[in-house]
């Protein structure tokens, strides 16, 4: 059978206080493309469909509409799980009607011992759960951490299991470790919450979510599909898409979707930034985290950029400031003694390296007498 | 055919702080069985099934309980509908995979001209919706108001009526006026958004939702169910239940509902209801709106009565406080040179009709002390 995996929607989610509907519902519009000219047999998604366990009214019209889209426009199963983002008990909501046009979705620890039984596969649907809701489920206080906890929810699923078929598990949580065979990409994965990958090792396949990236695991029968849309400038080098997952013979695709705007860093002199030759090359639509190599101080860099790139997400230096000032040799005394204007001037000079315009000095003197007259403005 | 008419659930609702978890879950309970005696053909429920937009994730558990309840286990159709309190677009959430199972739930008004075809009746379910929503809906920006925003409505809703057919019409608004062929109750509802009950006269009957007593309207064809739970002390008198719709014939009977805890209001002296003879004869478990008759003051009132009476909602006096203060006859400048103790005592003598006692006394020098010390404590 051949399988869609994506995770990690998280609908509602903002990028800088950028809104990014539009970007999720264009990573959407490719994805039920993808489905629909792969021809596979139902869309796996991993956990993490809302960014908030109480999203606001514009995402839920939103994603109610996209599984409505998939599941009884487009005919596709779905085979879904909540995430640590979504409220289980809201995601919930309407769930035993949708089985009856195969669309699936668990929300709860004892479900994950409900597969769906396809006629070759089986589907464990395994919800984000706590510890806590493994001691309830097995009677077991022992279980205090998610490895532990894993133990008897594996045993308990193998021993589901129907020997004619593939085993398919759907979860949302960390793995530690990644495939030694696998020389590409290294990661260690997780901290104290995490779940050795060997413990995964009965499944013909695990579509995972939690981590955004494609690449955060190396597993030969694991994988995180990563988020469909860039959600932060560290994700700026990712590569964001789904897998194409066939299980007889087991075969793993990955494939990209476009966004309407990328996700960008550039780590330039100013000078750089603001010259033609460069940023015509750019598609200055982009989202822009933005590290100037200067140290001196550059007036009005934000405004001068934006002029540039409209949706800049951050601005910072590589190398820090320059913030040296020169010792004018005067005391203290002799500072306080001197006329407001000229100390204006003299920091001015050693912050921007230049001399106050006569427009700069007209306006400081105005504000000099307005503070003068106590706050009243003519 | 015979339906069940309720609405105005509020789950998530409180009374004077108090959870109505169990109570609701208690009036749902004796509705569900009422509709299976009844064998209703289903249950109509007539807006505000939430108290909230926004309810919390233990009002959607039970909510979403209820009516998996209803319709997937005792198989009752449910013809619902979202009203002001609820969100509309959360409400929404999961009816397009609903009507398999003949769970109806209209929250938009153009679902509003979409009506259940049952064999011999046609349910219109028409939800809460502003002005506004009609005016898009019909392209006319002189549907101000909601009785304007009506005459389209009921004008187009005709025109889908099949005459060999029953209409019913679900709502949830204010109706102004009532059957003036009823001598028993000529209530007046509403006020600026209310809809003249002459507008709905085409219907065989209007299930209204909204307001929660159910003797609020008593049109031939129109009625509020009212609330199955009490929410306010102002609803102490009111009769709670639902209301059994007969079609062909029309026959409209109500069903009362017995609550676990009655609210009850309590006018009454002090010294009575402190009388284990009055007492004894009153179910004390009850929610209590107290309204004590006596002037004077009385210590400690509130801890001696939930001594008798526990789930006390409010406390207050029919005729006032008895605050006349006698005039010592001294002047304010006798007064600040008088002793704080002498002028304590003077002041409680006043008011409670007492002296203070020598344990009021040491407690009393004792402030008086650290006061004096600046607010140190020894």
């Amino acid at each position: 059978m051949r399988f869609l995996h994506t995770a990690d929607w998280h609908i509602g989610r903002r990028l800088h206080g950028y809104d990014l509907t539009d970007e999720q519902q264009a990573a959407f519009q490719q994805i039920e493309q993808l489905a629909l000219t792969e021809k596979v047999d139902g869309v796996i998604i991993a956990g993490d469909l809302y960014d908030r366990s109480m999203p606001a009214e514009s995402s839920v019209a939103q994603l109610n509409q996209m599984l409505q889209q998939l599941n009884l426009v487009d005919k596709l199963p779905i085979y879904a799980i909540s995430g640590n983002h979504d409220s289980a008990i809201r995601l919930a909501t309407g769930t035993p009607w949708f089985k009856s046009t195969r669309f699936y979705m668990h929300t709860k620890l004892a479900q994950a011992f409900q597969p769906i039984e396809l006629p070759d596969t089986q589907v464990f649907l395994l919800p984000y759960f706590e510890p806590f809701d493994a001691q309830q489920y097995f009677n077991d206080d022992q279980l205090q951490h998610l490895d532990q906890a894993f133990v008897p929810i594996v045993k308990k699923m193998v021993s589901l299991f129907d020997p004619a078929k593939k085993h398919l598990l759907v979860s949302h949580f960390f793995v530690d470790g990644s495939s030694t065979t696998d020389s590409e990409t290294q990661l260690k994965v997780g901290g104290l919450a995490a779940v050795p990958v060997g413990l995964l090792e009965s499944f013909d396949y695990v579509a995972l979510g939690h981590l955004h990236g494609k690449d955060a695991l190396h597993a030969p029968n694991a994988r995180y599909s990563g988020s469909p849309v860039k959600f932060s400038l560290s994700e700026a080098n990712q590569k964001k898409g789904v897998f194409i997952v066939d299980t007889d013979p087991f075969n793993l695709t990955f494939r990209p979707l476009t966004p309407i705007r990328d996700v960008q860093q550039l780590t330039e002199d100013f000078a750089t930034l603001i010259d033609p030759h460069f940023y015509k090359a750019l598609n200055l639509d982009n989202y822009f985290g933005i590290t100037l190599n200067d140290r001196q101080p550059i007036p009005n860099a934000m405004p001068r950029l934006r002029d540039i790139y409209p949706h800049i997400i951050s601005l910072d230096r590589a190398n820090g400031y320059d913030t040296e000032i020169e010792d004018s040799g005067e005391s203290g005394d002799q500072i306080r003694q001197k006329d407001p204007m000229d100390l204006l001037g003299d920091f001015y000079r050693q912050v921007a390296k230049d001399d106050l315009s006569p427009q700069q000095i007209k306006w400081a003197k105005e504000a000099l007498k307005i503070a003068n007259d106590g706050g009243k403005r003519s």
